[in-house]
């Protein structure tokens, strides 16, 4: 039987804080997506950064700080920066894991572009915190630049930045070429490198792509099989939270959509995954999405545990 | 006709030092690599990192001084989170001077571990200067850690790594596949992200490879028809620096190693590029290698400047 063809999306829990956290955290990834391996999957495998692109951003702001000739570095070079730590933790421990296993798989990650629109109205209204506390003066000096923040109260401000909707991952010819071989392929990293367009420019954003949307764009473009996201729980929860929360093993499309109209899904943590989700199963309707956790996902795809969301 | 397919290895000069450096510098250098292109060449492309691995190393020393909470990051994570830089602004580029000359081809960055011996007699006669200036007392803490400092009289201690030769390209397959299809492939950068086989684990060593002995490396490995070198200099040179220096157009290996003997090319500097230059050659007789500068690699191609060694 041909392998299937997922796309894996790795939420925080997957990498820890710290880089002995991911150390750490990772090697327990591995055995994950080694057993997703072994379970006859192909997989692209793309990953969160919002700790990692924090702790460059923060490294590069305080050398800038004591060695000013430094020039500043771009939360795109940030952004570049954790793709390299965090694909090489994740290549390295799962190469690690597969070989031990007596299994002998290439796994490469791609640095990965993807291209935003400028008008995108997420720029309007930029929401995803980066970096460390700031005092008012510095503050209004990222401002002065162009950047936003905003108050912590009590904390000091903190910067913000936009998370526009990926347009074209720019590298995915790369990518494709090496999950069409068979390749373990780790790629579009934090949501990928955001760029916009300016004729034959692609000039870096001030912006992160979050990893929900930018998985379900690289499953539809892979046309993989499946869009897998590991996540903090076992399952999708009906009534999550509340004394009458009940696992949700399957639903439809249809199914999901009335529970997010119904307000079931909290945002900025279930709701995006059910959104890229849809997203996915509308470009690729015999496609199949499964939710659940690291620890649950060997359970999960011999269907003991999990959601499973089809159209 | 078939395209020629090469290796180029660009040095510090392609780069720059700091962020806004490389990014002027790289802007430069990939209209050298698009001249390339357009010449009907097929490239893998690696280059140096030593200005940005220092620039990271610094970073992320001094945000654990300042914030004690994060672990270290070891060098082998600096040397990924400058693969991930350097790729970026590199592929950034050169998708940009292709599109703007009407050429569409895919560019992307693979991560790339490369494994050494950790016998090598490199780790016990460490040379290469990494990072900040540090006190006597900083130098004592790193030499207790297991790491190697040097003082530099008068200005204090720097820690020095050892440069080991490069074994096995660990992400070589996706190098080679992306390679045959035709496609741009940056890898290995900074000589590779250093790892020590330690039964299926490779585990990130304290080193640095010398990127003209990767470039050789991946130049046998890639089955490629030329070596590439882009230095600082338009030709390698017989009396260098001397009143009668003469340009070398065209040696045979016969010649590089007489004139190697004679002691001609200098160590740190020429020498190791004509080194790697009768390695490939050694693998590969019936392959090209070109030396030649950013400036005069467009003119080289067609034979009018540049030093071609065969054997």
């Amino acid at each position: 039987m041909a392998n299937r063809r997922a796309v894996v999306s790795l939420g925080h829990k997957a990498l820890g804080y710290t880089t002995d956290e991911q150390l750490n955290a990772v090697r327990h990834t591995a055995k994950a997506l080694a057993d997703l391996v072994e379970g006859g999957y192909d997989l692209a495998i793309t990953h969160s950064n919002g700790p990692q692109v924090s702790m460059i951003h923060k490294a590069m702001t305080e050398l800038r700080r004591l060695y000013p000739d430094y020039s500043p570095a771009a939360m795109c070079v940030c952004s570049a920066m954790s793709q390299g730590y965090v694909g090489y933790d994740i290549q390295n421990s799962l190469k690690s894991e597969l070989l031990s296993r007596g299994v002998n798989r290439t796994v490469a990650t791609i640095l990965t572009q993807v291209t935003v629109d400028p008008y995108d109205e997420a720029f309007y209204n930029p929401t995803k915190v980066i970096g460390r506390h700031m005092t008012a003066e510095e503050a209004a000096m990222e401002e002065r630049k162009g950047n936003y923040t905003k108050e912590d109260p009590g904390k000091g401000y903190l910067r913000v930045v936009a998370t526009p909707q990926p347009i074209q991952i720019v590298e995915l010819e790369a990518i494709r070429t090496l999950f069409d071989a068979g390749q373990i392929v780790i790629a579009a990293g934090g949501g990928g490198i955001p760029v916009i367009e300016q004729q034959s420019n692609l000039k870096g954003a001030s912006a992160v792509i979050e990893k929900d949307d930018i998985a379900s764009l690289l499953a539809c473009k892979l046309d993989a099989d499946e869009l897998i996201i590991l996540t903090g729980v076992d399952c999708v929860m009906k009534n999550f939270g509340k004394p009458n929360e009940t696992p949700i093993r399957n639903m439809t499309t249809a199914e999901a959509i009335a529970l997010k109209e119904a307000g079931e899904f909290a945002p900025g943590s279930m709701l995006p995954k059910i959104e890229a989700a849809l997203d996915f199963l509308e470009t690729k309707p015999e496609g199949r999405v499964l939710i659940t956790s690291l620890d649950a996902v060997s359970y999960a795809i011999s269907g003991k545990n999990g959601t499973v969301i089809t159209k």
